[in-house]
């Protein structure tokens, strides 16, 4: 028996018989664990979503019906049921198939997703476009209680409540997001997870459709029943929403029943189902962390291979030696203990550290607060969701002058996640805010030492961004604002972070064709080192900035305008960075490449300037 | 008897008899009733928390303890209370009293506030740096209904819940934001307003506190019952607070006794006031909204001068229009129906209408789920309040390449509200998101004209910012993306927007001096029109860009950035702008003149530049 192969569209997926939905489900698990053990990818997550990924694919026409998956990266059994599954074997890679949601890629994609706690607002969005222009057709947005952490959830929870929109929230609770669901949420949820409800809900439903029957005769009935009823004190009910569950992710044939009650209803209805990280493979099962994201593994030991040194570990490591000198020093993640490496912080200070769940716009507040009161907090985040904080770092940082440190990680391209998780704007963004200081290392060492010297020496709000991986051939320390690494005549080249190497393979290029170059680095970008900088434009005439980040608001356009207010003439000048900043997945290498910032493409920008092509 | 003008400080206020504090309050009432019908102000709101301000600052000591007025505008009769009455004639005046807590005003002013639902956030930070210190302060967040429903409010809240820091949350419960409460979180609160637990209080509390003695001994055994007791369920129960409440909010008696009683449990408390918004002024109290920030009033008629046409206004009656001949366009509001204009709109198209409360983020994000299926939703919101949907810009509608017009109210200087409500950093974030089309008009007839052009014309995400208050000299009609004002030979002056006027009056002087300046003004910011502008430039060899924005990302540095790039030589070059962004309070004709962007200020820059001073 091989049903997985037969099935390319949600019209297959319903031809399954019922009792061979078990069978699809188990080949389905075989064919992640084979595939993405391979590939890479997000892995426990997608196992836990099998039976309700079936049960939402068997329910809803996805080409018309608008399903949201909230943070994306649980969709691959959805893309698997939807026609490509033979496009796997690409799954992350350049120009391959996306980790994540993309209506581009398929009319059964609904919306982009990647950052999280989105999908509510965007389901409310859609099912108020539908009753707005008269149409039927279903909306459902299925969440994990991690998102659910999310102020933009909770927003998007009470506004659909309030608005009687036939709208299906499927909460997906595994009690945990990427590393284990903390506050509130958390709490309530397994509470709820307790209750007996979970016991009789098939029981009820049962009832409830006898005497309705088969075809929903007389679902206006339920609906007032459900609407007058004396509504019992959950979160959810409380906002307006009806509340079913919590009923088992993994009995799909329960999951499809409670899908079709909830969308017949015709009121927000949210779905509480229980599913395991990581069902069906037993390592997974046992350390999901380990296994939410992986490059590869082998599906049959379940070894993942050993992680290297990278720049979120240094960051890790040296923030435990500074705050055993220092007990004013805290941390804090947004649901990123593991990817910012504060795993080791968060053992040896338990006292001071903090996971706030997905909430960077309250870490960031609530750092403001803290070091009003004279702690130095360092909040840990990736540069893509520190987004969420921009008005924060404004309002309630730079305006308080306040000393908090973010040490922003993942800073310029991420690879495999692609466009929605790309560093790119936060060397805008983040020299936007009045006040803050962006540092930006190029190596482990200098991580180390700028680290250090955001916490201990610097006053007012700090940024230390760098990327994500390992650091390349340069392994020095900086110890000023900028370096300068070769002196040339011919053209001033300047970069900054681990574009170094780039950089330096692009000279050595110049060289061999007799072309000079003077590549300056600089480590400080809100304020960068016009000591240096001008000196030397005035020198060669010439300037190359290349850079890893989004056009608008880059260090090149600033040191044009410098030029332009001093009145230094240039004789020829380009940006070489990301454009527009939305950039596909791929390594970095081949991003890179995609964007001429590797050692050739700049060394072509390099000749194309000086004419010598 | 005049008791308030003997209080300078808390201390002095804690010496007044409790017997007189109901004179002392109406005391307060009738000197806000007197001063802010003078000086304008936020009004109805501070009525409101007369007896709860001075029951907070009758228990706490505001110097060391840390209260946090949400929002901020509430904070009036703190201010009075802290020894700054004599203040009051200056507030929200240029170098005056600042109309929002201030730090830099008073010790007894704890964090900057003025956007809504970061004091819980702020107020943890605290709580959680004292606990770490080992010190032992009280902290104290003060929220209003409205503030609640944003989603930071709810990070904040479970986080704290969770934490078990002692910490004391008033949810100052008008039943109305600006406008009127909506939602999930009003909902949830006008169930828990009609509970006997109302009248209960005061009984149980003295019970309580009978039992455990005046000077609280035995609060262990209390702490140990409030904690061992099943809580029943609300939202605020479930996230892991105390719930006391709801007290009448105009009690002071009783409030002081709240206040003491949650801060004395030395666990998360949250306390439930319910306040008349606008109370002891008749015509507040009836038509709260109208008196919630007023410029000035008769105090004995009531009487507000009529508004005037401004910007706003003129926004809502285009949609209105655009709205009758499409019916697929919507509006939101995130809580600004009255200050955004969209007042007629609601009445005429209730079911194309959407005030979601203050929750930009998911505001945004719903925004892009309409477009998705084919709406065009307009998004009505202040520039400084989009800031907390910087990343819902990005990730949900520039990804996506929807059609969503943001209609960005208050851009620019604000005038008397101050740093926190200038919105001065548009410019840049807004031509950061890729693909964001920025519109910019001088006149009405202008922003008629572009709001027409982006919701029937153009594609994908546009924003179309314009400033508080009305226009000035300028009535035109662009119809393109750039307008040659005047033409001349000496200096290209580039603006957008109402700048215009100043610029026309630098001009004007200029012209005096025999000095031939090219005005140009710009309709369309992400993409300045290259075409009109470098010609000009090759010209003139001289550029003054005036910008009433930050200078990160102003539209003069892209300007010289690309005259770098296409190597097009200047002589002199200044971009004249607001700074780092952080701007007092005044109007808006002091700032302008504070920052040379008035009239005089521009000319003087421009003859500086020719060395002509």
């Amino acid at each position: 028996m091989n049903k997985l192969q037969d099935i390319h569209s949600p019209a297959e997926l319903k031809q399954v018989p019922a009792d061979e939905i078990p069978a699809l489900c188990g080949e389905i698990r075989e064919f992640l664990i084979d595939s993405v053990s391979k590939t890479g990818g997000h892995f426990a997550s997608n196992l836990g979503a099998v039976e309700l990924a079936v049960a939402i694919d068997r329910v809803y026409d996805p080409e018309r019906d608008r399903i949201i998956y909230d943070v994306g990266h649980q969709a691959y059994v959805h893309k698997l049921l939807t026609g490509r599954r033979d496009r796997f074997p690409t799954l992350r890679k350049f120009g391959g198939l996306s980790g994540f949601p993309k209506p581009a890629e398929s009319p059964c994609d609904a919306f982009i997703t990647g950052h999280a706690s989105t999908s509510v607002s965007a389901a409310l969005g859609m099912a108020r476009a539908r009753t707005i222009q008269g149409d039927d057709y279903d909306v459902c947005a299925v969440i994990g209680d991690g998102s659910m952490t999310g102020g933009l959830a909770y927003e998007a929870i009470a506004d659909a409540g309030q608005s009687g929109e036939p709208i299906v929230v499927i909460l997906n609770d595994n009690a945990m997001s990427i590393s284990q669901s903390v506050g509130g949420m958390a709490r309530i949820l397994s509470q709820m997870r307790t209750k007996p409800a979970y016991f009789k809900f098939k029981r009820v439903y049962r009832k409830t459709i006898g005497r309705i029957g088969p075809l929903y005769r007389g679902i206006h009935k339920v609906k007032e029943w459900v609407k007058s009823r004396a509504l019992p004190g959950n979160i959810f009910d409380d906002m307006g929403f009806y509340y079913l569950g919590p009923i088992n992710g993994h009995d799909e044939h329960t999951l499809e029943q409670a899908i079709c009650y909830a969308r017949e209803l015709r009121i927000p209805v949210l779905l509480h189902v229980i599913t395991v990280k990581g069902k069906g493979y037993e390592y997974a099962e046992r350390w999901p962390d380990r296994y939410h994201g992986v490059s590869g593994f082998d599906p049959l030991t379940g070894i993942v291979p050993g992680e290297t040194r990278d720049f979120s570990s240094v960051a890790g490591d040296t923030l435990c030696e500074l705050a055993e000198q220092d007990p004013s020093i805290t941390t804090i993640t947004a649901a990123m203990l593991d990817g910012t490496g504060l795993k080791a912080f968060s053992e040896r200070y338990p006292d001071r550290f903090f996971d706030v769940g997905i909430c960077e716009e309250h870490a960031v507040t609530m750092a403001a607060g803290m070091a009003k009161q004279g702690l130095k907090p360092v909040f840990c985040v990736y540069s893509s969701f520190l987004q969420r904080g921009f008005d924060m770092l404004i309002h309630d940082v730079a305006l308080a002058k306040a000393h908090v440190v973010f040490a922003v990680d993942r800073a310029g391209l991420v690879g495999a996640d692609g466009e929605t998780h790309h560093g790119v704007f936060d060397v805008n963004y983040l020299c936007a805010v009045p006040g803050m200081k962006v540092l930006c290392p190029a190596s482990f060492a200098e991580l180390r030492e700028m680290l250090a010297v955001a916490v201990q020496e610097l006053d007012g709000p700090v940024a230390v961004r760098y990327p994500r991986g390992g650091e390349g051939d340069y392994r020095g320390r900086a110890g000023a604002p900028s370096v300068v690494h070769t002196q040339g005549n011919d053209l001033t080249i300047i970069c900054y972070g681990t574009m170094l190497d780039s950089v330096m393979r692009a000279q050595g290029l110049l060289v061999e064709r007799g072309i000079s170059c003077e590549v300056i680095r600089l480590t400080r970008l809100d304020a960068p080192d016009w000591d240096t900088i001008l000196p030397s434009l005035q020198k060669t005439k010439r300037l190359l900035a290349v850079e890893e980040t989004a056009d608008a608001g880059c260090v090149g356009s600033r040191i044009l305008a410098a030029c332009g207010e001093r009145g230094i003439v240039l004789s020829a000048a380009r940006c070489l960075n990301l454009g527009q900043g939305i950039v596909p997945q791929g390594t970095v290498e081949q991003l890179r490449a995609l964007y001429a910032l590797d050692g050739n493409g700049i060394a072509y920008a390099a000749l194309s300037m000086l004419d010598r092509l």
